[in-house]
């Protein structure tokens, strides 16, 4: 009898540390040995000339978050966790977010439901918190981030979520209490308000407004509010996808300061800009494609974000896959959309994208270094979410979640590759060198060469402990 | 038939700008000449030895300004002006509190009642803006702005005053529309509910806490959120009663990024410090006389207010005089304020000790120079708040609104010397050297040797034209 | 017999603080007052539609410094002094180089007699210390800092002239014993010559390597060794010539730090870029012409320069004149500067158009306020070179000097309209609106509408007092 | 026969990213696997309840680095390696130290000689370079660094070994061209000239005035100087030990601009301070046993620090391990330093005592993790000083450089325990909470519990690679 389920040989390598060449020796789905001479394998995968890495960890998707009133997303379960795996990802943290009125565990089920059986890799939930009761925050919390949804996010804008600051100061109270970890989407409600409205009564409603309607200065006044009440309240905080250079700076002040904040960005901060809205509908252009919140910026803003990588103000690289579709009455070009950009959905598909991006532009720019890479998507999310030790390196004990990465693979991302539901994908055309060849989830090759291999429900839930964040 | 009415002769004028030895000639209460050998005068004022400067502006006081409910102010415009007088000021700026429901007009008629006939200076209002409805903004303002009243206060905290963010952009561009000045009193609103309601749960009601409940943090965010805002409206904003190192370093960095920000400082903010507020009503102590808003800091923000006075941050000196009475039922220590901070009425007296406390520690300690405290105390104030070129210069064509100062004169300040309705100084006991011996209004002495001589009424109101700031 | 000997009427004086109407009254060289109604006077001049304004008082010229062996400086006393004038000036502070082996006595003494009967306006000499001798720094500086020498400068780099740090620090130290106030020079010796020769090695020597071996990197790390060096001794330091945006960073941060470091700037960094220098001879085209020291920057260091100008960090802004040749044998295009950018004299004509630069991209851009503009042409350079209150302002007591400014006069310069004695000027075809009508010195009319009407030796010298930078 | 040499069996494996529990199977003194169930060995080493760690690499020691005239160091290569093996250590990386008028090639000859069969542990060589001559630079050095000396120090200061700004910018010069990494000792050699003559002539002489002599502000300058100069060469540098917050800053200021600037900080600027050298000779006190250069700062200084070590300014974290006797004519308060404190040897005895202090003040007070620790005191050593992945991880294919380490064993420093040559410990008394229980080099157990087991002579020379800063 082999003396392991599958043996990973002649790879290299790669965690947030190290790079060496080894085998990685697989039994009962997780991680037994990493080294030379490991003995047999029932499955051997000849992995020379590529790198071995933990599979990515996505900790910022948003999959079947459907609103009513609002437009379909174009992701469920299935096609967005096939995405994932496709792009390189063995983990996605999705959201369950909480309809006001609603109580926070009845969100959370009504999640569950969404995801149930369909997941092509492994899974867990932020909570997004819209409607902090008492009871929510002093009874439901505790009890759901023991049972593992140990993070949760807050919004200072949208209308549907956006919390005002005496709510912002009771949940971060209310997350120190249990230890959780606060993710905070910072734009100002009430600027971007002034703003549309303003740009509306000038007529200037194309898509390119959207970026006018939230400029870098609306996040950043909003970074430095939520920094500032988790200052007072004395809580680690998350300011996720973070778009420029004003907000990064603020980040990187609080850090210098002492202060615990941590920051995430995303692919569409390093790949695209403003300009990329330009689009009108009318001229059969696309802007509407790139309507994200943040939306991306510029050139200088790229520099900054990529000081920020490089200079361990972000600890993780994310994707904030929010996909919809372009096309169709419920998509980005619909009437109502082509009314003003405030009508636009905010969100782009990027969950199969993360990876090559920041590898191309990133460790094959000589930007980062590999190990950077690594720690970037995917072993400090494992820490960051309560994932770690189960998730987030390739070593002994820990899940065998691996991508097989081909750092010489030159590629052209278009829409025809993609495996996610969306009608387009808003790195059409953009060439990366470095792909995932194979990944594979807990000891089974879940995706080889672009083919999903394995089913709907292979993916399991995660319940996650305690952020180390918190130290 | 003399050349002038009066000649102050022998001193040192000093300007903004300048020192010299010069006369000073005045005619129908106008400057008509500074030189020397200027002829005649029905009176001669000899000022050997003394300083010869312009009176103080103090552009931020509280007169009578009595809110129901609410404790009464100590001050309403005779006494408050007589003190001003005495202590070297020829020119106050007052507040015209819209009480939310009234017209911005009814606001101010109400407020030169309160006036009328009882100033002994010179006057002008600021109106503050509590009810932002847009026929106040879109018609009120603009007519008020024409007539006199350049520029308005809006608060981020208060009950009864506090400005969501969406208002206090409306205001902004208001302001904008009409080349108005907006103020803004920088403490953010929900924070200090959220740590009153902390400290109260934990019994900590004691004066003390008054100052841990709104920490430099809370100040800085507020300070940050009110450049962004005035970035974002593009419009210069003035930040009043900067108190200490974090926000400082605010307005410095919006400064050095080019925004129009401009701001203000006061003498309780480099003379007192948090831990005077340490008394206790029950040991006979006195926490509660300290007790303003923003609070006193420590002497790191001693420091950097020094720093913002000698670098260009600070525009302006003034005293945010706003008297209560310590004593009383109506006092600061009364039962209700016994039970906690938050009913502490919130304010000091301090317009008459401005000046003496500016020249002591930062004149005569070579902190800033004399032509420095003239910019900070007179000049300033006068080109900020369209009150130039009638007022805020020793110069032809000036209204004749001088101070004459004893630059080695060595004081204490003790209640007792006092010309305010308050029962008490928060400064008592502390030593200065500088003093004015005589104040010149218009021409006419109306203080010599802290005599008040002029008659409530001698002041007249000042209508006030376009703030500098506007360029 | 009328009151005064001139009466300039009519006009808008303008100090480094007020702005007023008045008239200015004249006796004797002096002005005796301001204001209306002043009496009667031999001569009237009317300002009606003028500034007036204090003459400008340039602390930064080269004159008749002629370095053997070295090119000819294009202007001697008459000649610049002549352009000083035609350009609104009244007082220039040129220098005294001391040759190494002479005492600072004897160069002193030299200069004398290159300037003894030429000078067409008001003169005083800084030393140049080159050679630091025990006796020089001991003995004859004290003497010469007492006889009215009270200012010199040294220079971090160039063969002739440049100290080491030891050098510099005894220099500093011997300033701090006298009360005098050291300029500095800031580039790095060692770094230029490194550069040259690399770049001399890679045939890269026409006039645009100029710029490419002194980049800012160079002046920034001199700059912060200069403050360094005056922060150990504890001495105030004026850097001069500031180019761009790094040396001014780092003057900015110390002056926060609380250091006395003063700074200059000059219009070449305002007005020229290093693209200027593209030009190669054989092109017929003229890099040479904008060659000095530091190098003309980039439109970055020009908003660098601005906001430095606007945010206080500038005192001053000179013309650091240094006239050469552009034709002929010795001019900046000769055999040897066309082997190497090595050898193109360093240094340019600006004595004339200082003034007319600052205020039109200045003032009349909205950059700066028109106190500013007096502030940093007249009144600050007095002040911190001693010759307050003697010159500097336009108020009693003070030499009647003073330029007559027409705000509205649009010019082009070009190199007809120029008095100095070089062939050309950088600032060719540039348009400026504001322009100086008539200079006054001590209440002589000595130049109108461009043409000088007095006689060289009209000018005096000035022995200077202590700097207002020793408090 | 048995699988494997030896097994370190039950701990927990700490890498610079990862903390497992898996064993460590070690064949022919290299790290064959990191798992479980990894076979049968020979020896069996039970390392429950024990952190296993890659064995310190100390990048900063001075061995046997005596020079005459000059007093003998501590330490040979046979005490100085015992001590660094006793404490945790399995790599020192030396110093080669050319006699000026000594070729290169024969330094390091002669400090081959130094070395040959006496060291515990592995070593290399950084050259030091003092007389860069042109054949040193361009035939030499190439040579050496591909022989694997491929890194080298320059010094700003010391009589035998400065360099001037030309030297320094050449010899980055040609490290550019062999693509070695320079490390430099930044403190201005004129300043502390100056300083020190200042000193002496006011009779301020005890060991106290070696830290007033050579203030923060000249190690900024020279950190900046060093900095520019290799920002103008465009090359890697590593600022080594810095001291405090100044030239913390310059570096972090550096970095954020883009630089590749690497920095080093070591146990004295966390642990001692400038108090501890007040002691004087006569009083039984005993300053000098803490004078080193730099010297020991303040507590803002090790706050400074310590925000270096956790945002990434600091790379590694060594000793600076130079030891002299504090008794005897030879050690530091002999007859000749009694006269001045600059006789007093620089350098304190810290090899062994590196790891327990930032494991103690470090990870066991929260301000670092266990895997920063583990980066800063070996992964970053070996990558930067090309020794990587030969040494620095626990990973398959590495040396078996191990440290077993005790993380709650609570030891009190005292110079009993110590192995080093040198009469005392800077850090005696000093309580710290982790401890190395066993060295194991190359698959060797080397040391345990104190007890050093292997022969000098053990340890090899270490060729070296090119530096990971030149990517």
């Amino acid at each position: 009898m082999p003396d392991h389920d599958l043996l990973i040989r002649g790879g290299t390598v790669v965690t947030a540390a190290d790079t060496v060449r080894a085998d990685v020796a697989i039994k009962d789905g997780v991680i037994r040995a990493v080294g030379h001479d490991l003995g047999s394998a029932t499955r051997v995968v000849d992995a020379g000339g590529l790198l071995v890495m933990p599979g990515g960890i996505d900790s910022h998707v948003h999959l079947a978050q459907d609103v009513v009133p609002g437009p379909p997303m174009a992701d469920g379960f299935e096609s967005g966790t096939r995405s994932a795996l496709a792009g390189g990802n063995t983990t996605v943290i999705s959201f369950a977010q909480q309809p006001r009125g609603w109580t926070l565990r009845a969100s959370v089920q009504d999640y569950h439901t969404r995801a149930e059986g369909k997941s092509h890799l492994d899974y867990g939930f932020h909570l997004i918190v819209t409607d902090p009761t008492p009871s929510a925050l002093s009874q439901e919390l505790p009890q759901l981030v023991d049972e593992g949804y140990s993070s949760f996010k807050i919004f200072m804008t949208y209308d549907a979520m956006v919390l005002n600051d005496r709510e912002i100061l009771e949940v971060m109270d209310a997350a120190r209490e249990c230890r959780a970890l606060v993710m905070v989407h910072c734009e100002g409600y009430d600027a971007i308000r002034f703003m549309t409205e303003r740009l509306e009564r000038a007529g200037k409603t194309a898509p390119y407004f959207h970026g006018v309607s939230r400029p870098q200065s609306v996040e950043r006044e909003a970074t430095h509010r939520a920094i500032s009440h988790a200052e007072l309240v004395d809580v680690p905080v998350m300011i996720v996808h973070v778009s420029g250079r004003e907000p990064m700076e603020q980040v990187r002040w609080a850090q210098q300061k002492g202060l615990k904040v941590l920051a995430e960005t995303c692919p569409q901060y390093v790949a695209l800009t403003q300009e990329d809205m330009r689009g009108l509908w009318d001229d059969g252009l696309d802007g509407g494609k790139y309507v994200c919140s943040p939306p991306p910026r510029d050139h200088d803003s790229w520099n900054a974000i990529w000081e920020g990588l490089r200079g361990g103000v972000f600890q993780t690289f994310s994707s904030d896959h929010s996909p919809f579709y372009f096309e169709g009455p419920s998509g980005k070009q619909n009437d109502k959309a082509r009314s003003s950009f405030k009508w636009v959905p905010n969100g782009i598909p990027s969950v199969e994208t993360r990876l090559p991006i920041l590898f191309s532009r990133g460790v094959g720019e000589g930007r980062i270094t590999l190990n950077d890479f690594v720690a970037l998507t995917s072993t400090n999310h494992a820490k960051l979410y309560g994932l770690y030790p189960q998730k987030g390196s390739v070593a002994p004990g820990f899940d065998a979640d691996l991508v097989l990465w081909d750092p010489n693979r030159r590629e052209v991302i278009t829409q025809d590759k993609m495996h996610h539901g969306a009608d387009y994908t808003p790195f059409e055309g953009q060439s990366v060198t470095g792909w995932p060849v194979m990944t594979i989830l807990r000891g089974e090759i879940a995706c080889e060469e672009g083919r999903v291999l394995n089913a709907p429900g292979a993916g399991r839930f995660l319940p996650r402990g305690r952020s180390s964040a918190w130290g």
